[in-house]
């Protein structure tokens, strides 16, 4: 039976960890680090989210700003939004919740924000300095995994890592981040997706598979060679006798079975989804102590 | 015996390509495309290239402008010196020949450079945006790979792909580019380096090896899969009593074995290092057509 990579448990040490070091900063005279949640329109699933990032936000002691904007909100009005949030001393770090209604385009709106205050992670600029091993903010979901591994003390040198799904925001990051010269790293690391031809084959090498293919259970026992550390990145709400609220949530892991034959194994609920909003903040911090870095007036 | 993948010819065929499209533009009244290149001190291997790039540009009938500095240039008047290149409308892309000189910060200088006339590809920004499949100046040498397997049609789709070689400036690139979704691409894509175990058995799953590893005749025969496609990006000069200039020009891998079990090999001289110019042609053929279209005084 594997081991349960426990993503609460890890979450609320990081957590602790945030809010020592901002009490260190307040007790210092600083101000706490600030994070803006910009969100356009009311669709449930974003709503959540971000009620969530900035509860997260005040279990941590960050200022947290909230900006909402209706649906109809013009293009142009959100990137006016964006700069000035740009321009803000007050704001360490924001982020706009995607997805964005039609009528914005998200690659502009992703352009437009300044990466040194770009805590998502999404700007080409910081995706790229992430490839070439420059200091970066990486994306939640992949920093999540990437500290998950280390607290785990996970061996990924000289492994043969899988990662299916190769998603802008998952996939593809974390795929880079394990090729490079660093700990967690230095994998020999295979990015499989639909037209990748025997699957199965291919996940049977992994010493470490991290799924992040948006299927529910699709991965099973007989993929996975024993011993495997498993990351599982999937959310799906299926319908549920068994629960009081119809529902149950499971991931792109078959987890009953799979978790006999792995060595490690992230639950769903439970392991990689607690670790992005940690992540989040964890870039949050960065960017506040790299602007009292630049000068007093920050 | 292995088809040679011919990079002499494709890349006088893309050059003519070139000077066809440049010859239009002048018959429309347009300026021809500018490029400078920008090279500090005297190392000969640079002194070469740079001649090397004049002398193509030149040949399809762009504008050059050769910018020399002594070694001893402050990074101040560098990075000024690359403002103004920024800022003159009658420069549509430019490079800064590396490696310069220790006492300036190559990343500071990089970074420096507008996006939109970084035709060398190396701006973090550029980087970040191949590997988000948005369109992006790709650096030479993964643009040189990628024209050759298109030219030749070599199927990528679904196909193992293995990548010898994380350097910023060809293994990850290339890597990232043949498992995004596109032709070349779809690959099942796996990035090897010092650190891969059993580098033999990996080798040899390849239906596509590339092969930037530095280190010459590196892959033998026994490495590679019967009928694959093997890309050659190392360039050695090693001594030998058989010419007359008493060198010779080696690659990554053991040629004369190797073409005996591949489909595809491209040759060392003659296959990728002549594509590298080329690409560097084709991005700033395609920075002066973005510039065109955004107003008349480009």
């Amino acid at each position: 039976m594997a081991i349960i990579i426990d993503g609460k448990l890890i979450a609320a040490q990081v957590k602790e960890e945030i809010a020592a070091e901002v009490l260190k900063m307040k007790e210092q005279g600083l101000r706490a680090p600030a994070l803006a949640v910009v969100m356009v329109g009311n669709e449930g699933a974003s709503a959540t989210y971000v009620a969530s990032k900035v509860k997260s936000c005040q279990q941590v002691g960050f200022e947290s700003i909230d900006l909402h904007f209706p649906e109809d909100i013009s293009e142009e009005t959100l990137l006016q939004t964006i700069q000035d949030l740009n321009n803000n001393p007050g704001v360490d770090g924001f982020i706009v919740q995607l997805p964005l209604p039609s009528h914005i385009n998200e690659d502009k709106v992703i352009a437009a924000v300044n990466p040194d205050k770009d805590v998502d992670g999404f700007h080409p600029s910081n995706v790229g300095k992430m490839a070439l091993n420059i200091p970066a903010f990486v994306s939640a979901t992949p920093a999540g995994i990437m500290e998950l591994i280390a607290r785990y003390k996970i061996e990924t040198d000289g492994k043969e890592i899988v990662v299916l799904g190769r998603s802008n925001i998952v996939g593809t990051p974390i795929s880079i981040l394990l090729s490079r010269k660093a700990y967690p790293g230095n994998g020999t690391v295979t990015l499989c997706h639909s037209r990748t031809k025997n699957l199965k084959e291919v996940c049977s090498r992994a010493d470490i598979l991290i799924v992040a293919i948006g299927k529910p259970e699709f991965v099973t026992a007989d993929m996975v060679k024993p011993g495997a550390t498993v990351i599982d990145v999937g959310i799906h709400r299926i319908p549920s006798t068994e629960t009081k609220s119809g529902f149950r949530i499971i991931g792109d892991v078959q987890f009953e079975s799979v978790s006999q034959v792995a060595g490690y194994i992230t639950p769903v609920p439970g392991g990689v989804g607690l670790m992005t909003i940690v992540s989040l903040l964890q870039n949050t911090l960065k960017a506040a102590k790299e602007k009292r870095k630049e000068g007093p007036t920050a």
